[in-house]
């Protein structure tokens, strides 16, 4: 059995001198406030705060980093307690942990290692490393303290120190477990964010019968661009009372255009046809993100764009257990001509906050760092995904700062699911940013002082700038 | 206020042997003289050595990289005295200064801030950083110094240890600036480039207008093949007598062509009709990189491409301020198919020395290394624009060096129209390069005497010997 | 005249405490036997075990490293004992060597210096640096030591502690060699791999004389799309029985198809017509992929793909010189499109193992570590060919780790057919693995008795079981 305990130096740069401001400015950004403007937890839980149920079904079955690993060495989904398609699990939760238990040393000098470990032993107290020999323990341990008052999804949320969390959800979403928030006795702030990819993209399951759902929430006639248009500005609208501030778009392409109106009305009948062709489907998302764009200027929401995921890589799996099961895979994504009709639409109104994503890091200081260090309008969302990781980064840090600056950048988000592993997500993210800031004074390129207001700036204050929080 | 002093070890690995190594290799190479083979200074100030004006038109106003920075943080360029497509000002150069130093932050992290507090430093010998609060004290020191004789192009050049600088100007230009340098008293080395885009690109404005020019200038008939590459040698000739050892191409790509002659004359005839297919326009530029190998071959001038950047991304800042003002953005390129024909003609004689840049780090490892590491004909130009910085630099050593060797390299280029930076840009270019050396000795992978010998050849023979100066 | 001498902890970080712990891993790896899955020595050295003639003949005209750098310099082929396609051959070898020599210089910051220097220190017991001074006494030491019976090329195997070393072979070859090895008293293991680009790509030169000549050799209809695939599967089973365990396919891309039997059949026919279209060739190349692993299902070879490359650049020095003289020019590769039609089909069976090999080091963390941080049959294979080098394996396993993890990776392959450099090549890989691990302890991402198993794994246990050996 081997020791589990976390260094006070982790992540932080090995040379001593540099090592010991990073560990200067880390202390002063260690406690701050979480603020988390982007991210996938469920609303339910806070609106229920109903206890967790056993260490598998909260840590193991909804983490894709974890169940691809798995997945990769061999081992079934079904074995790990994933659900089929049908909802059916044919695994006992303590064995599907031990299987993940025996397994753990496949996460070495990953991202999920870190956050797990913190986890376990920041949240539960354990004192020895996960492993075959180890599993029980953990399970029980786990499991039993998610019993108890205090490991509820509000107490939990405010021990982490999150001073506000965003949600993820689509304009079909009625937002009552938002509502049930907002109004009950817990101070707890819990926004959503809209995420109108089911009734814009005319590729997505069910897009036309979207369409109608639509139709019927709002009154409006999604059949016509006009009332289509009116559906997504009252959806936004009610959005925005339900507390977002931001939308989120995960198009395959950051492609842009800015047709006529006559063409977007005539694009919008061709996309609700039986067979939609690709380039239509793609120019109809391409305008749609230059309409959100539009809309942002009326109502203020801050607008993010996540592209470049080939979604669901694998059939066979896909239509045996569904999305988000660690298939998708990153793809080349261009930028610069992509969003050159959006930019020059809207990039040159400071009002417009438009915040973007890459999972192809070959774009950060070729195309998304010149970009962002011009367009008033335009800012970088930090490294994400596969690279929301202490490589990731660094990598993010040096190939974006020189040339966007760092006041173009806004902060860490941790897109998660993982509720629990949300402030070691912030944790390293601190470190790492704490790290490259302590580099940079090391090599006088960058004052002590000036560090640390960054370090607070990277913590704390870009996020909440940046996403009006 | 904070103080302003640069570290001498400023830009070094941190770690301390390392750190000792670099320092001692720097020392050997810090006052080497200048050679600066390819830039954008105006040989105007030479030629009539007038003072500059103050501080706001001398540093703020040409630098796109300060004016984009500030822009893309919703500052407007007009406040910033950035003259319109007019030439009409609105700003108080004092006033101006005062924006842009209480924005002084924004650039932290950036090589900007390096090359400025170099120049504040060592030219104006300021002694506290730039801010707010010391933006009137700035202005007003520099722009005081700036009236004094020691502050005139020509005694800086001789200050800085400038031994060549070359300037660059299209077929059309009279050289008369470099003509008026040749034959004063002064002895400062200052040569032309030849760029001719203006008469080669059929995209570029006024492209037939300046074929008008050029017959007009040559006394040969541009609208036909013959003539217009008899126009060509020509202007080479007299770029030639007036100090010119390069030519340099800023293509979109670095597509090349080798068409029969036939081919090309039919392809210039089309060309020049009223409108230019763009795919014929990129033929004829990749046929153009071609012949002016081919002249090169016949008149020694060392050949430049500088492709990959869309220039003007933004119309409406286009239509307003003009070009050059941050808005140029890089694209993906590629090399091996794009240089092909060239290469397959040319590239094999070692009397052609053509030197390619790119803006798509992507290529340094995969192809451009392993091109120039076989081609005797192809060389590397140093990492250039958003990439010539600390990690820009570290990037391309560390991508290059081992396929390409260093050899295979160019030296150091500042690329510079802002020319107080220009001992700046060269300083932190021989840092950058000491530390990776340095870097080298300590992992045994060098031994400290050809670290030696190579931090001469990077800082100086280099560049000296592949732009035959 | 300069010392050569190998520092003991080259290659290692530079600071200190990392470095210690680099080295106490090296330690315990430095001598573990050597597993060589891949490469391209000759295996009749090994069966005949004849003398090497001399220095030039075995260090220098075979190492297309070599050849490319010293050509780039204009250094003709010629000169270098080079022979050319007729197998003439004009200079002298110690001439030859000479010029080399006085050239040393030109592989600083190169890994062929690395590999180079340890060959003549360890394996010559030379310890003056090569150069024109020391030429002579160089290529007389060298050259008289391989006259010696502890330099022939068995003596050399066992005294560098391979434990198994695979050539590669097409499928018409008879592997007599590999025979008279098994045969003999002598217990080297040397085995072949399965390489049949000659028989699968339409535009292989000959492919369809070597059609008929694996039909002659297999009795076999090869111009029917059955009697090939038969031949196929007789030919892997004899590769089989001569120790083969693995495939190699050297396609110009990944892409893989997965068409019907009649379209496969159809695709066939055309691609033995006069003339192939270069479509139909790409589709047949991915057809086979897929058909490839469809075999390898059944028999069990490990299948490895290795694309991207520009074959034969330069026309001219092909025409006159032949393949492999370092005109080979990697080229962007698109993995996550390429491969999904063969990992739909068989991607899912941890049964099948498939490493896929990159030069377009962009892939490494966008496609290649998520695809193989998910696909069961997936591995990725070592930074290969220009990216082998102590910069290009430490990208790798950068870019590569935090998403694949360790354990979807393979170990080291030295791809060589430079004999004499393979135990310096694997003490390379060797010891930059050792250094990043001990980062990783460093940084606390890692604890030490996981990086001292990890060390293991990379050097040796990893590549023998990806490869069954």
């Amino acid at each position: 059995m081997h020791k589990l305990s976390l260094h006070p130096d982790r992540l932080f740069p090995a040379h001593d001198a540099t090592r010991s401001i990073a560990r200067k400015l880390y202390e002063s950004v260690r406690d701050l406030p979480i603020i988390s403007p982007h991210g996938h937890t469920d609303p339910s839980w806070f609106a229920k705060n109903e206890n967790f149920t056993n260490a598998t079904d909260l840590l193991l079955v909804p983490d894709h980093y974890l169940l691809r690993m798995l997945y990769s060495q061999g081992i079934p989904l079904e074995s790990l307690g994933v659900p089929d398609a049908s909802g059916a699990t044919s695994a006992d939760p303590r064995e599907a942990w031990r299987l993940f238990a025996a397994n753990y040393h496949l996460f070495r000098g990953t991202p999920s290692r870190i956050w797990l470990d913190w986890v376990f032993s920041e949240v539960f107290d354990l004192d020895v490393l996960l492993s075959g020999e180890t599993a029980d323990t953990y399970f029980d341990t786990i499991t039993n303290a998610l019993q108890r008052e205090e490991f509820r999804p509000r107490a939990l949320f405010d021990r982490f120190g999150i001073e506000v969390i965003a949600t993820t959800e689509n304009p079909l979403d009625t937002l009552e477990s938002h509502a049930t928030i907002r109004d009950c006795d817990w101070n707890g702030r819990v926004i959503t964010a809209y995420r109108p990819d089911p009734v814009i993209d005319p590729e997505f399951e069910g897009f036309r019968f979207n369409l109608d759902a639509l139709s019927k929430l709002t009154d409006e006639d999604c059949t016509s661009w006009k009332g289509y248009l009116a559906a997504h500005r009252q959806r936004r609208d009610f959005f925005r009372e339900m507390g977002a501030t931001s939308t989120d778009h995960g198009h395959p392409t950051p492609a842009t255009a800015d047709l006529s109106e006559a063409e977007c009305e005539d694009l919008f009948r061709k996309v609700q046809s039986d067979t939609v062709d690709p380039a239509d489907a793609e120019l109809f998302r391409a305008q749609m993100l230059t309409e959100m764009a539009t809309m942002s200027l009326d109502d203020g929401l801050v607008m993010q764009i996540h592209p470049g995921s080939f979604r669901n890589h694998n059939p066979a799996l896909f239509d045996r257990f569904g999305r988000d099961k660690g298939a998708d895979i990153p793809v080349q994504t261009e930028y610069v001509h992509a969003l050159q009709p959006l930019l020059a639409k809207h990039g040159n109104d400071p009002r417009l906050s438009l915040i973007v994503f890459t999972l192809d890091e070959t774009t950060y200081a070729r195309e998304l760092a010149p970009l962002a260090g011009h367009y008033p309008a335009l800012k970088l969302g930090p490294a994400w995904w596969f690279h929301d990781s202490p490589e990731g980064m660094r990598r993010y840090r040096r190939m974006v700062t020189e040339t966007a600056g760092f006041y173009n950048t806004v902060g860490f988000n941790d897109d998660t699911r993982a509720f629990l592993s949300i402030p070691a997500r912030h944790d390293l993210a601190r470190r790492i940013d704490c790290g490259f800031l302590a580099e940079l004074v090391v090599e006088h390129r960058l004052e002590e002082w000036e560090a640390a207001e960054l370090a607070q700036d990277l913590a704390y204050n870009f996020a909440k700038a940046a996403y009006k929080l």
